[in-house]
């Protein structure tokens, strides 16, 4: 049974699928707000659980993590030819990974920062919200 | 010739590829802050010159645009088995357009809205910065 949102007319992605389709992309893009301004990273990532987790160097990915700052996260795909695509999003607060338990179990997750240079940090996204969209493909008017 | 940045290690996409790889996209996603929230929505897109611009209807997006808020377009690509990928960031204020001159031309463009219902409303980002990144292929460590 398919769902639509009444207010964007879209299919609605049922949580289990978000799920699915978290474990299975690889890339996504999170944004942060910092200083008033958004900041929007593409990063790859794992799943931890129901967790986000992505390395990171110095920076605002990880000046956000270690406040404990409110983050998106976001997947998506389309077909071009069909105009259609689905997106998943996520919010939740993003904190740095420093329990060595924790850390010694990522570490075993296939998750190598694909960019050059050391990406020490853990961040992870803890969800507090998961939705998913999807345009169907329709016939042209 | 390539540039890196030194303090990602990340080869340089210079301006006229920015804006070709612009040109050549059809998705993005936009990042605004609402209530001192990010907010991030993948969007179908078209470029107006070098302005970045796409329909939506009511919402936070228009809000945003309405306030004249600053936002982040981001677009990217990636090859999950070179582990290699780039992106392209452009940031600047949003704003609805209104003028019916730009209107008429923006009606020009090849730019339905995907998703279903209507989307009466343009948005214009105009890029203060544009900068784009990418990974280049490694040999495994």
């Amino acid at each position: 049974m398919r769902f639509v949102d009444r207010r964007s007319g879209l299919e609605v992605i049922e949580r289990d699928e978000c799920l699915r389709l978290l474990a299975a992309e690889a890339v996504g893009r999170v944004a942060v707000v910092h200083g008033g301004r958004p900041y929007l990273f593409p990063v790859n990532y794992a799943l931890d659980g129901e967790a986000i987790v992505f390395r990171t160097a110095e920076g605002t990915k990880l000046d956000a993590a270690v406040r404990g700052a409110f983050a998106v996260f976001e997947i998506d795909g389309h077909d071009r030819e069909l105009r259609s695509g689905w997106s998943v999003i996520t919010t939740g607060t993003v904190e740095e990974v420093v329990d060595p338990n924790d850390l010694d179990r990522l570490g075993q997750l296939d998750l190598q920062p694909w960019a050059p240079g050391a990406r020490a940090h853990w961040v992870r996204l803890r969800p507090a919200s998961l939705s998913g969209r999807r345009i169907v493909t329709r016939e042209e008017p």
